[in-house]
């Protein structure tokens, strides 16, 4: 990583074995420097076949009778995202929102530890699964427990039901150690709730190799299924006749179609799913997955390894000097798919990035610019030209004439 | 009515005002007689060609960067299905399944009276509804009244928080009285959630002019929006603000992007999103509303009544000699757009037609038909033809020879 050259980024694609996936995604801008698929991954080329074709020739042509073949789409997706996060067969379904996804299963634990009154989880754990959290606490009268995760024997004592992190941090991409969180929380007789967002499809994840008992997780990001497509559940095989979801749906009932009096759930994963699958988006979600499954998850993550350390280089060498402090843990075997830049005026400079330089990175409030590197389709000279962009972009200063209230230069 | 000809179909689709729309839908088949747009509603074409562009330019092109465009989606699909519901603007937001929603809004009504330990249901209601009120009843330890909607007062308690019902019954398409339902349950002190599934885009309703807290629909049925397609919820607008849904997520923030420490939801209809929008499925929707709300809804209830009139009288003069019993309400004032014909060997008659005369129809245990009626595109000459095949397979006979395990005629 000594050549910090436009040459020496090139010559790294050139030597990329995973280069060729780059053509199977939409680039509609080459000019473009999209550092945001962290936020909502790229259009596989295939997908727009795909919905095509499920959209014309399946429900167009085939209509009712093609519930046939999309009954079985939650777990035939859930088993193909299953094998990019550890899982064996029979343990995923795509379903739902993640939050939605999150809200059963904490609620599920939480009925299968009864007379436990606390949930751990990290203040800085992202939004939406603390929102649903103090809800669920809200609602039953429990202690919701704020602890880090390096703090967490601390907080956990015989009255915790569930513990749930982010395996990979949304703001520093810091990845957890799942094996030993999963096996403290259960020293402590609690249950364990990963959000695998940041983390599949990037990351290699040992879902059932560490014990985890369960797990959700977002399609679009690293399995770039498009906005909104639907999310994943995980439940360990040996929990899943034993836990339930409180949102009783007719697509979890045993018989489904007999349409019988009493709700009798599935024995299995399938008591996991709700209310009737969104097909076009579990369409996406397979598409997106098989991209990665053929890519392979170890080949994935070495180059997000050198991709992330490329940037990491390009930072300490140009932007370092510029004010910009690393946000991301700089052992690799501790960091995702996204790289951290803080810096004072970051909310102005990434507005300006995209405004003035054509550099798409996200902002996470109060300082921080991500950078995210998916690397099914992120080249090294996207790394270069986004950096080399920063770098000049934050040396011209057009950043500080930047209004954040109109987003525009004033 | 009384030229039961086909060419009386002939003449009743050539004095259609509405005959034009059935050219905006994917038609694959001409052969295939499709009386199912109450289970799963046809392709518009237009559809296609927003699906294409919202994948391709939207999510392909614009990237992270469409979400500006997309953040006010489900509540502007939201307001047009609600023209549709007689729900004026700010109450209808597009989210989630039927039965996420469904449980959103049944949570939220309990929790609004609380002291209250009855629902009042109807032991026919559609069995998701069913499945997550006996849900809500075993974790909060309350009672499920259960009462068909004619016997109602009897069932009307101070102990009674909320009074559920489908406005349209999906067996018999029988329609409740929406106003007197509501005044009776607020009489008692109690919510009313209406599930519109079966009415939606078909019949009329006037949810605020009934005085109706709450509704949820779905979208797949006639409004068009495809298999799975997300869901719509209304809150009446004075109650927006003292309702909580139970699953507190970031879609539902005041502040969604600041990501605060603690949940501060939206002040209004928003407060009942949960986690990031279907974007893909809710533009589904919005094409399938605009297509109905081009059309009328009044315009539309006229062609239906017309419609099911005439499947009505076929019925009379043709099937009821072979055996079948009308299953739904003479009075086309109570019916909604869907017909069932009974018959004792209705599931063997129901897989005949589809294998045998390409008739699409529903069956519902224990012996219902049910003949849709999705009058934007459904001719007189489908419902001629549909009843003409089934009385000739009837009359043959093929359908007693149907092996109902293997769909074989054996």
């Amino acid at each position: 990583m000594n050549d910090l050259s436009a040459a020496g980024a090139a010559a790294l694609d050139a030597a990329d074995p995973l280069a060729g996936f780059r053509d199977r995604f939409v680039v509609a801008d080459p000019d473009t420097v999209y550092l945001d698929g962290n936020s909502l991954g790229r259009l596989p080329r295939e997908t727009l076949a795909r919905l095509q074709d499920v959209v014309a020739r399946e429900w167009g042509g085939g209509l009712v009778g093609s519930w046939e073949r999309w009954l079985d789409l939650p777990g035939r997706a859930g088993d193909l995202v299953g094998s990019l996060v550890g899982a064996a067969p029979g343990q995923v379904v795509i379903a739902d929102s993640t939050t939605v996804n999150f809200y059963k299963l904490a609620a599920a634990a939480l009925d299968a530890r009864p007379g436990r009154r606390a949930i751990v989880t990290d203040p800085g754990n992202f939004p939406t699964d603390r929102y649903v959290l103090e809800g669920l606490c809200a609602a039953r009268g429990l202690e919701l427990r704020w602890t880090t995760p390096d703090r967490l024997d601390s907080a956990l004592d015989t009255g915790v039901a569930l513990v749930t992190f982010s395996l990979v941090d949304y703001r520093s991409a810091e990845i957890l150690d799942l094996a030993a969180i999963t096996a403290a929380a259960h020293d402590a007789g609690a249950l364990v709730l990963w959000d695998l967002s940041h983390a599949a499809g990037a990351v290699p994840v040992a879902l059932d190799a560490s014990g985890a008992d369960l797990a959700v997780g977002c399609t679009y990001k690293y399995l770039n299924a498009g906005p909104g497509a639907p999310a994943f559940l995980y439940v360990r095989r040996e929990l899943q006749a034993q836990l339930r979801q409180p949102i009783w749906g007719w697509f979890g009932q045993r018989e489904q179609f007999a349409m019988g009096p009493a709700y009798d759930p599935q024995p299995d994963i399938r008591r996991f799913l709700v209310g009737t699958s969104p097909v076009l988006g579990i369409h996406a979600v397979e598409v997106g997955a098989a991209l990665l499954a053929e890519a392979g998850i170890d080949a994935l993550r070495a180059k997000s390894i050198a991709q992330t350390e490329y940037l990491i280089a390009l930072h300490d060498a140009w932007l370092a000097p510029l004010g910009f402090t690393l946000g991301s843990p700089r052992d690799p075997a501790r960091r995702g798919s996204h790289v951290s830049l803080r810096h004072p005026d970051a909310a102005r400079i990434a507005l300006a990035l995209r405004a003035h330089a054509n550099v798409v990175p996200d902002f996470r409030a109060p300082d921080v610019i991500r950078c995210g590197i998916a690397p099914i389709y992120t080249r090294y000279a996207d790394v270069w030209e986004g950096m080399d962009r920063l770098r000049r972009l934050v040396e011209s200063g057009v950043h500080t004439r930047v209004d954040p209230a109109s987003r525009r230069v004033t």
